[in-house]
């Protein structure tokens, strides 16, 4: 099986902490929501360290996140601090998105690489970073009750850690070393996300094809 | 412990399809939403085998649909096409209907008879069919932010899962060999669910059991 | 490791049944929901038994309700009931209140000593028993399509299960055996949560800081 990309701790914190304040930060949109303290730091959790739950769920190992007690910490420190400090983190906007296309970056590596690693097929093994990368996302708008942002018409968040991941899986399967093909990942995620948000690139939306005759017409 | 129930491979690809593209015909009546190619994707993925998620982690393996290549791509291929071809396949909606009530009775079926082979009681075999056949419905709903469907009144949905794995345990206590009980799922969940919609059948509405005096005038 | 905190079985199906009771009454201050008499199974099933799904998908192991029949009958059965004899159910509201903070506080308890027994450091194992006290309760709102309560500013549910856990884990860092470690998180919990329910306690609020101006003149 291919090696294990591992990064060094303080990193992988960094990446959960940017979570954790990128969780507060949305939650404090909705102020009609009347989240408490306790809110926001399940908040914090749920976007730094879900898409790592999600991942060792799909993996069937025991979530990393659970082994020791900095995560846990991290997130809900980071959440409670991005409450906070609202105004500074709001006014720091540009510094938070590039961070936090960084931080999918590098959750669709380790994700997408330690699946590599267990074993798992190139397709599946793409799904996977996925996941780790935008999980958390999408339960924390199923826990605050909105429709799923990433299924919906937007910049291209779970696109860009799904073209990432893909070109780390495929740089793997040429062979080259795995810390090559991660930094492959982080690169591409994070310059699709920003030149996405940059340039407001978004997906076409869900739609039918007419029936022939218009089609006909069109062409 | 009871041998496994298996299919062969294109079968159970075909049902995934069919899940895929129900998804994507229930996501297309959603037109306000502005759903995206990717969340369609989702939809499908969720659709054609969130069920499968949920048995395998129910049963502590790891999903058996992450082990190939196949089932994401298929899912995703077919949730695609459901939605380039909404018109078509509204056409065939009957057929999509009894391909579908096949389909759940079919994941139903694989579901108990897995959760029987390692060796779990009969009354958490039947929840882990269930869970497989309508399971991925239940996420459906919940990423779209929908009520859950299948908890409110309709059309036996759940049921004919619930009585379709019901026998198959049944069946199998009583000695007969899985491949007949898995048919026998099969065909009872088919029939209910079938019957259920041609007929308009449903579960009676919550309510609560009036105090003695409403209870002694009713009689 | 330390060793595991186990109750006899009676004790453990009597609190999945106030969960399952719990449930039923809360699904039926729902009454334009129109779930049905599934719909009310599944939530008795979801309150009664989620958290200690949650507890042991976290802790990597098959969910310990799947191991026997007894536990999916007790929760359904008592949602059913729930749901039947709700007048009966209601005028007993305070017993009802009382019994659901003693169950938090043993399902806290069990999860925790569980997660302790697995060799998991403090932190995550207050985060598992935490989930276990409450984790179902979240899945509930989830599946009703409502804001998961106990985000928001209300009765100390989940602060009371955090305490009462946090309470088990120092108490069996400082070498306590772990009965009577788990009694004080159960007499913990279910002080917090009825004293928070008679005098109506609540965390804050989420808030920001003011900028340094406003924050000077306050002192």
């Amino acid at each position: 099986m291919s090696p294990l990309f591992t990064i060094p701790l303080w990193i992988d914190l960094a990446a959960v902490a940017v979570g954790g304040v990128q969780g507060a930060m949305f939650a404090a949109r909705f102020t009609d929501n009347r989240l408490d303290l306790l809110g926001v730091g399940i908040i914090g959790i749920v976007v730094g360290l879900g898409g790592g739950f999600g991942r060792d769920i799909l993996l069937g190992l025991p979530p990393a996140a659970l082994q020791s007690n900095g995560y846990l910490i991290v997130a809900t420190a980071a959440a409670l601090l991005g409450m906070l400090l609202l105004r500074v983190f709001s006014r720091l906007g540009p510094v938070i998105i590039g961070l936090d296309a960084l931080t999918i970056g590098l959750f669709g590596a380790i994700g997408s690489s330690k699946a590599l690693a267990m074993g798992l097929p190139e397709v599946p093994a793409i799904f996977v970073g996925v996941v780790a990368a935008v999980g958390g996302s999408v339960v924390r708008d199923v826990m605050l009750n909105l429709p799923v942002a990433l299924m919906h018409v937007g910049s291209l968040y779970a696109v860009a850690a799904g073209v990432g991941t893909a070109t780390l899986v495929v740089a793997a399967s040429l062979g080259l070393p795995v810390g090559a093909a991660a930094i492959a990942c982080v690169v591409v995620t994070t310059l699709i996300r920003v030149l996405a948000i940059s340039f407001g690139w978004s997906l076409p939306e869900q739609r039918a094809l007419s029936g022939w005759q218009t089609w006909r017409r069109r062409r």
